[in-house]
């Protein structure tokens, strides 16, 4: 059985306050898929690059025994590339460059050895190709995640509204889940979004938290509080990641386990921004996973009796 | 011994987007008083009003038990009166009147019966009456809180800097912890504010719950998700009456009663934006709040081996 993550694998440069990149490693597929790779073994990426995406680049992924049969090359094709650059309060950022090219006329094709899908990621991309993905593989898997953003309801609401009656779980932030319902308060935006296909929604709020919805239950999770941020790129698609990745090892899908599944994405979340591009999520351990999540126990927990 | 609150007794007209008020019963002592009483008996309020103040108005305290000898009654004058409409996000809201009256020149008279204070309270006001009122109170108090906003930082900066010195814990939001400190990073932030003077920082991030820092820790808290907001007025005053109101009952200051007295306040603060003006805070009872503080357990444990 395995975990596939179907997103961008791209190319980014990044400037922040603190700094800045050439172009690096990045994209969705990448980011979720490191942060996976620390809590189940069968980790497996549909995507595509171009030629300019060198074995030095693939090896991020592969080292972290991550399959990339799914990753399909374009020879004479340039990878997907975006710069951005984040403002002060690192909330905002502007886009500097967004190139598609191989990106334009992406197929999710889906190599034979990955249809024992049990877990299924859909990473930020067209509507039409995440419906595209899941019809491919053949036997439902066992949880779909799908993660989207506010740009997708204003071109492709139709073909987002059809592909979120295939999906488990919604990924999206607060003011995404205000749009997608058009009601204000985030409890009355689950309600409206929990008819609309999902059986749980998450409402990520950045250094806010996040909070799920679904079982008629709410869970708010926080965030830990961090006195430096160096590069927001990528948490989002690494909470994902580490959510879908430690409910693939834990193997039952529940509140409770959802719930846990938030604090370790979170957890990955939070040393992914501590550092640029993808170097938060390349040397880390259980141990330094498991004293994160203390962390957050800390910091949230109270007792009354 | 005695809980004592300064702050405004007031008129407020309020509108939002789900119906209007005419003149009621405000303001910041208001609103932290009916919310302290719930915990401790000896709730005594410092303040001002006009003689359009009337009977029935005064009631509002004294019908819970708080002690207004402290409430200044001035003949031939109008009370301070604040009309204000919030906006749909009910995060914003347009001040269309403030009429200062009795508050232009309050001097914050101490009754000789109020110097058994304990617990002190100092609602949003000028950082000098503030500090007035804790230089009247002759022997130290075990706990003095500190309420203010950005507005005293942009106009009476070294006056606040002047009274922090002489506080145990302030509670300010997240834009106004950042103004003070000059820090983007809550962290640090909190951890400028606390050279300051206070020993505890409450951030109060309103639907996003609230962080308290001291003793080299951080708790989050979360905010009770809420189907329907009609009236935010009075929210953060009804939490710093409940976070103090607390302590007093429990009579002991460290950082795990805080925790529970940040949960209390959220609790009460959750009431009170349920209805219009202080409605929601009229008649609770012991039960109702426990009910409440057990959804917010319910909403933010989670357990991980």
């Amino acid at each position: 059985m395995s975990l596939v993550i179907t997103g961008t694998v791209a190319f980014d440069a990044i400037e922040t306050p603190f700094g800045k990149t050439d172009k690096i490693v990045g994209g969705a597929a990448t980011y979720a898929g490191l942060a996976a790779s620390y809590f189940y073994e069968k980790v497996k990426i549909v995507g595509v690059v171009g030629d300019d995406f060198q074995e030095k680049d693939i090896n991020v992924l592969r080292s972290h025994g991550i399959d990339v049969e799914g990753l399909q090359v374009k020879e004479g094709e340039k990878s997907f590339f975006w710069a951005g650059k984040y403002h002060i309060d690192m909330n905002s950022r502007d886009t500097l460059v967004t190139e598609l090219n191989v990106l334009a006329d992406f197929d999710p094709l889906i190599p034979e050895s990955y249809q024992d899908c049990e877990y299924l990621l859909l990473g930020n991309l067209t509507p039409q190709i995440q419906q595209t993905t899941i019809q491919r593989i053949k036997e439902k898997p066992k949880l779909i995640v799908l993660d989207t953003m506010n740009f997708w309801m204003d071109v492709a609401l139709s073909d987002l509204l059809d592909t979120l009656k295939m999906v488990d779980v919604l990924t999206i932030n607060d003011a995404e889940a205000r749009q997608l319902s058009g009601e204000y308060s985030l409890v009355n935006a689950a309600r409206k979004i929990l008819t609309m296909g999902p059986k749980y929604l998450i409402i990520k709020k950045g250094e806010h938290g996040a909070l799920l919805f679904g079982d008629d239950q709410i869970f708010s999770a926080p965030a830990l509080p961090l006195a430096d941020v160096f590069d927001p790129t990528g948490a989002g698609d690494t909470f994902a990641g580490g959510f879908i990745g430690y409910l693939a090892r834990v193997g039952t899908i529940n509140f409770n386990n959802m719930k846990n599944a938030i604090i370790y994405g979170s957890a990955l979340a939070s040393f992914c921004v501590e550092k640029f591009g993808t170097e938060g999520l390349k040397d880390l351990s259980e141990e330094k996973i498991a004293a994160r999540v203390r962390e957050f126990i800390k910091l949230s927990s109270f007792v009354i009796e």
